[in-house]
């Protein structure tokens, strides 16, 4: 079945300090997506920062996500740190929280909730991690989503949990076989062309191409690209413009996910 | 007008990953305690640590406060930071949603926001900031209690804003003549019958002596004393008995501050 | 008595992790300076960047300064840190030693020592911390020389201790009345052509006019300018031209500081 | 071949601000042992503490060591943060220099390099990362001796390098059949006793007993005990004692070594 609502996520106020971590502002990417994967301090982020994207997020209309990682200012949380489960759950509490006060000072609510980089990963591929994180999520934010890959874990956990979930398509990163993202540190430049290409063939034929060169079913509510990507604003205004000359419309993650609701229902 | 009902409130949680500040567990001070001021991060306390805090203030029915600090684990928070105005107040929101999702994970309500070290002082004696920060908690936490001294533009700013605020009053620090604790970076051994004395007397005839030895009249509704302290359990189980042994009655800061507001309506 | 030999010096290794200040790169900016400050992690710069700056530098034959700061990646070492004196000169010899072992495994010497940002100011107006660094200065690195204004303690106190010292003058900075700089977090837009002009004026004059429209004498050995310093590439390469365009030769501080040490004695 | 003269060395200043990680002060220790792998801020240590603890070592004639480790002081460098060889080297070169420099301001060399916690056993087991490290202790560090484990890559490349080592013996940490200590981020109480009975067998028969009961040989010319295992005090005067009583001295690692290459020609 196509996708013919969409939600588009960017990882938000991924600088720190004085420092930038790319050439793009916040506040043009924030015209092009619906959520906002905020920093929040431990990777990236830090209360200033996260001040100024929550209110941008709000004033762009955009859906507020916090964005968890490990405590890796100097590896951008890209690097996994080997703590226990209860550490690393300790850590998701605290950075959710550390965005969800921002977002109450600016009148808005935690949208969702999607874990950093090797975090991420980590999650995925860990089934009693991702049934701690899921436990968690039902304690203090029931009914935010959770973003994750369709292949994951965490998504499998989020299912049996019943807890609101959704789904990502990755516009810049590569995928393998098993339907997961390839990790990397460093994203070089890609072409906004082939990237658009890539985004709408998901939507339209629900299929994507592997690193070997095999064609992988993939299924998907919302679509995720990268800040710090070089050339980003490009890729996220090509891919957008794609998608809509393609009848498919970017909603936020509340409209998606009934509408998901609808078609699986609808499939049964 | 003496007082006779008073709440007792602590700093806790003030070590970090393997480290711990003092020989005694906050565990053993939770049974003498009423409000627990909890570290969040900046100046000490680690996610492990706060969720571990907040769990044992739950159990012991003792109300839960963050203690936000500077950002400065070396110093303890007690040396300034000279940031901006806004710079303090993020980090202020930052720690408080910290400590709060651990709250609410615990299924326990913020009680109230009692500022560390430093930030205590810098706030007490800053009037701009004061009111940057009351500003804040109408927004973010309109019904916690902000705790500082008599003296402070903390007080008057709250005072006026009709903010619910508490009046402390120091058992392990000296005074000055103007009300201020005398601040200082390391305490040294004290007498645990002279403090308990002194806080007996506070409560009793409202005076307290300063450094240079004159009596002034001091008004409160909560003690204070440090878990840093070097004998802080005797120093703390020698006041609570003396309070009693003089009917004093330790109580909960809502119950205090009705007390209070009851005797602040009878005196007009 | 004109200037007709000077120093060019700049900070550089100010990037952290992924995150970068400017989009200037520091290649570029090497080519234009004779000394380089090198941050040691405690405002700026990681591991990996100092490794990749020392080299850069030793591959230009740039001269390898260290540049100590305050330890406050967040505030990019532009807020002061209420520490004693003490503390303050332990954290120095950290970054002096975490630099200097860069430089030893790249065969290079450690030239100088420059602290940074609200750290430069504290020692330009603190005498007893300027004594303890000079004395620290002879302890550990006799023969590295003190970067500093003319106006400050620390110009005073390594005078005074013979230590060697160069002192500076600001392009991209403002000047009040005492000689010193007017400090700033942020620096905007400056204008190229206006900079080689203040900068050729100091060296042929040895003036320069203050923020409130009056000239002072300046005395110097050293041009600073800084890489974050918005079109500060152009900045440079403009003064660079200007200087050799009006006869004033870029030389290391060694030749430099000869050539100051040789005309102080011609004037007597 | 019996060890008749063994250095002991324990891991020293792993506190942090105003946090202690033991009742047991480094001074006490220091009366006991011949060298001091000191924490040089990343996993513990900062810079007032490494100043004196480096006095410390050096008042009481103990050789000095850096001790790098992971940069994670939350978790004590007892977590593995998956960093690539490079990120690792250089965060040692940094940690090296950090101390060397408190070293020379107190007139010591830099007697070895002793890699902390997770970054230990890492060494340990990875062939391409030893080679980096002692590649690196060649260019920096050419007479430092690196600190190891007798079954170690980082012990193998060291002798293949012609790079003086010495291999270590654990008095508090349990062995495998590998001949590898059994890594633990908490180590509870130990029996004196016991230990120092494990010690001077090890000593003269050149055995110790495997968690799972079998005796294996075992090569060393240093004991280590770790200052944070609960009442290493007594356990490290019992065991001292107990090799003094057995007629093994102990020296310095400069003295260990020399004998040690006299026992490797003897034994040709």
């Amino acid at each position: 079945m196509p996708v013919t609502v969409v939600d588009i996520n960017c990882d938000m106020g991924e600088a720190f300090g004085q420092w930038r971590l790319s050439e793009t502002d916040d506040a043009s990417l924030m015209e092009l997506i619906s959520s906002a994967n905020i920093a929040a301090g431990f990777h990236a982020g830090d209360p200033n920062l996260m001040d100024a994207t929550v209110r941008l997020a709000t004033q762009h209309g955009v859906g507020i996500g916090v964005h968890p990682g490990y405590r890796d200012l100097q590896g951008f949380g890209r690097r996994k740190i080997n703590g226990t489960s209860d550490e690393i759950i300790n850590d998701i509490v605290y950075q959710i929280g550390a965005l969800r006060e921002f977002a109450r000072r600016h009148g808005a609510n935690l949208q969702h909730v999607k874990p950093h980089g090797a975090l991420y990963m980590e999650l995925a591929a860990d089934e009693a991690l991702s049934r701690s994180f899921i436990k968690l999520m039902r304690t203090v934010a029931p009914n935010a989503f959770v973003f994750c890959m369709g292949m994951s874990q965490t998504y499998r956990t989020a299912i049996e949990a019943g807890h609101p979930v959704i789904r990502e398509f990755y516009a810049d990163r590569d995928y393998d076989r098993s339907g997961s993202i390839v990790f990397t540190r460093h994203v070089g430049k890609l072409d906004p062309a082939a990237i658009a290409d890539k985004v709408v063939r998901a939507c339209l034929e629900g299929k994507v191409r592997t690193v070997d060169g095999v064609d992988i079913d993939i299924d998907f509510e919302s679509i995720c690209f990268h800040s710090d990507t070089p050339g980003c604003l490009e890729i996220a205004g090509n891919m957008r413009s794609a998608l809509v000359a393609n009848g498919i419309r970017i909603a936020p993650v509340s409209e998606v996910s009934a509408q998901q609701a609808y078609a699986i229902r609808g499939s049964k």
